[in-house]
């Protein structure tokens, strides 16, 4: 998927929502556990019941590999089941040198058809662009994360700048805002205001809305652009919004609740 | 595999290589190809053919991954065929925030049987932990990658360090050398003194010695400690020594050199 039909997609819905497909088998709810394939069962109910109100999902690769290889068969048919409407963005956090990064682009970019996947900078530029090479693809670039972790590195000082600084600005120039984005935590919201700045046509992807206590309010105020420039992604907060037989109907609720906000937001 | 566990099988086998399996469907020897368990197949014969000269596998989950869900199934076949005299290493370069790192920790230590896995350092502390809290396993965090793009941000300054020389020095602070480990790519040679400075203990996985170019000798001579304390990984230079019908024999003969030129620098 382009910019241009992202950004159509975020102007026709209203909304830069990004659904996490975090799936738990252990949280899913009780009546669909017995099923042998409750874990796509319950995907693909939430998909249904959350599709209006997002433009993108991401499915969380961690826990589906932790399934085990039935993990990445239900990744894959999960993967398939989301209408090419939606921004399809694996949330990998791969990386490495350059011959296997090309093998994680051919993962997810052609094995799976992911439009968009996350990935560590620590290893630098032949790390990250084979995952830049595809067309109409997308690399999500770890910037500054939503988690307490990244005050030990990415919020330590590099020269003048902080690491994560540093990061985002070196990484911007091995893309474009066409084919790069880049992941900062809603936690983070005080430093939007300066990343914009630097980063003035770029998206970002913005996890930390919700259970990790983000302020969806604050990061739209200080950072959204002309486009958008943000997808901003909750995942416990729509996917376990119910425990019971309601929980597609109460995820419908809480999507359509931040697609309102962001209505608003969007004016 | 624990500490004590490995440091025999070194000292019994006189060697301290690691046997990586990046095994690529299109390099496999055109009379397995045909096979429809072509990789596994060919895994199974390196396996065999060079378990005397090595200590420890290391599979790269991206050339599983790039299979589709069936490559994960080949992981998973391959690392249970790995005897449990062998330190088993999924090269995955994964981390995440803590609940999502959990999750990854679950899917190689739990779902599948490994004793190691190579982590991401960028998102800190509490991305790197849930890895740790396994008992008898391994958590391999990057150091100073083999990789050109290690000039990117590892070797720049962060205060008087190289970034890398802050993520070890901080790494090493949240676990122990007998669960923790770093990856110091063979190319980095010149570093290899320094580093072993300030980690006399800590084994290093060293990638880059072979395709890549780094020296056995000269990280022997710098960085060999009274355990060994090196994991030095070969791959290309040895599943592909030949494209023939040869190629586990091939693999067995360049195998069997590096474990003789081991032998006589840990005299």
């Amino acid at each position: 998927m382009n910019r241009q039909s992202l950004v159509e997609q975020i102007k026709k819905k209203k909304s830069y929502l990004c659904v996490g497909l975090d799936t738990d088998p252990d949280k899913i709810p009780a009546h669909l556990k017995q099923r042998p394939d409750a874990v796509l069962a319950f995907n693909k109910a939430i998909i249904d019941a959350t599709l209006d109100a997002c433009v993108s999902y991401k499915i969380n690769t961690a826990f589906y590999e932790a399934m085990g290889p039935r993990g990445w068969e239900i990744m894959e048919e999960t993967v398939h089941y989301i209408p090419s409407t939606h921004l399809k963005i694996a949330d990998a956090k791969r990386g490495d040198i350059g011959n296997t990064s090309s093998q994680y682009a051919k993962a997810f970019f052609e094995a799976l058809p992911f439009d968009a996947i996350t990935v560590a900078p620590y290893m630098g530029a032949d790390s990250v662009q084979p995952f830049l090479e595809y067309d109409n693809k997308w690399t999500i670039v770890l910037g500054l994360t939503s988690n307490k972790g990244a005050a030990d590195f990415e919020l330590q000082k590099m020269g003048e700048e902080y690491l994560y600084e540093k990061v985002m600005k070196t990484v911007a120039s091995w893309g474009n805002p066409g084919n790069l984005m880049f992941v900062v935590g809603a936690t983070q919201a005080e430093a939007f205001s300066a990343i914009r700045s630097w980063l003035p046509d770029h998206f970002f992807l913005v996890p930390g809305v919700g259970a990790q206590g983000g302020s969806l309010r604050e990061i739209s105020e200080k950072a959204l652009n002309k486009d958008a420039g943000l997808l901003v992604n909750a995942s416990r907060a729509i996917i376990y919004a119910s425990e019971k037989e309601d929980f597609a109907e109460e995820a419908r609720i809480i999507a359509s609740q931040y697609q309102a906000e962001m209505s608003n937001y969007l004016q």
